[in-house]
């Protein structure tokens, strides 16, 4: 029984690492297709998050089926309680790729952003690129210095996010009413990307310390 | 034992419940300072955002001790369980209300959007605030037909979401790129924030029901 017990806790952490990497896949293809118009890019991340969908429900009901079972407490409890939440987030990374391909499928074959600002969108892809990357890492090793550049990465993400709105309020923005928009929108999801992976990385601290760790991102 | 268990379940129910009528009324005077520039309405809701943000980690709090201490089983599970994530909505739609009155501050003594879409985000607050009043009653009396209004009220919301877009997109536009702007943040606040409700109202359905309901709005 407790050897189930601890296969079932080792199942929950493996399936979150899976899950993402296909987060990490994900967020990369979108940032791809968003700045190379790449039509079928974005396609492919649009039609891969029902995957990731699929696996954060099935995560959530083993952890359920978990709690219900096994009753686990200290840190066989905190590994399913952050995995409730985390796969949460992950899910709503996922949501954040497929909007951000979501921008470059409806705007194909036209590119979304005009030029002066797809070095910073680009800026903005790599970060959370790597951030995802990270996450992966994070939540295979536990090293707790992963979560600290996961927060100082999120910083620059937040610094770019506010630059975009800089340009966009600028004088010498000349952009149209649906650049603003595309601009204001795919700002944003990148933004809350990155604040997904702070929470996660807080839940992934709570693990090893067992202090809750608020998700008070905005 | 049994009946200090009972308690803290009722316990954790009510502050459900608490929290929600917070987010009632924070939604309630960010949407009359937004429509009515009014910035002291506006800085009463950013204050406020924090007894929401500690109420939600109170309760997580509460929550786990119940699973470590308890080990609820069945019904008693889905409360405990559902609450978790329940809590993590509401916190969000929190910070979607803080979002919409510091759009306000900002703007202030200007009013946020110009005057062609004023009805428009007048009718999406409205409902807004309809919705997380139905909210509340709906954990207070787990009935199910508020579940099914709160859905329909959704669909309103992203109907009116979709309506702004067209407005901003379209050739009669006048506003300026902030106005632009601020239409699709605030728009996509109020979206986000009804969303948050048909989450937590499909937790409360799985609540009855056991049948864990995803959170697959984009």
């Amino acid at each position: 029984m407790r050897e189930v017990f601890q296969q079932e806790l080792a199942e929950v952490q493996e399936r979150l690492v899976e899950i993402s990497r296909l987060v990490a896949v994900s967020i990369d293809k979108a940032t791809r297709a968003f700045n190379e118009s790449d039509v079928g890019l974005a396609e492919d991340v649009i039609a891969d998050d029902n995957q990731i969908d699929e696996l954060t429900v099935e995560l959530d009901e083993l952890a359920i089926t978990i709690l219900a079972r096994q009753q686990p407490v200290a840190r066989d409890l905190r590994i399913v309680v952050s995995a409730l939440r985390i796969s949460a987030s992950l899910e709503r990374m996922g949501d954040m790729s497929t909007h951000i391909a979501q921008l470059a499928r409806y705007r194909f074959p036209d590119k979304v952003i005009p030029k002066s600002l797809r070095p910073t969108f680009a800026q903005m892809g790599a970060l959370d690129v790597e951030i995802a990357r990270m996450l992966t890492e994070l939540l295979t090793t536990e090293d707790m210095k992963l979560a600290e550049t996961i927060r100082n990465e999120d910083d620059k993400v937040d610094a770019l996010h506010l630059s975009v709105f800089d340009a966009v309020l600028g004088e010498t923005w000349k952009g149209q009413a649906s650049d603003t928009v595309d601009a204001t929108l795919a700002s944003r999801y990148h933004e809350r990307f990155a604040d997904h992976a702070v929470s996660i990385a807080k839940k992934v601290q709570y693990l090893g310390t067992g202090d809750w760790q608020p998700d008070l991102g905005a």
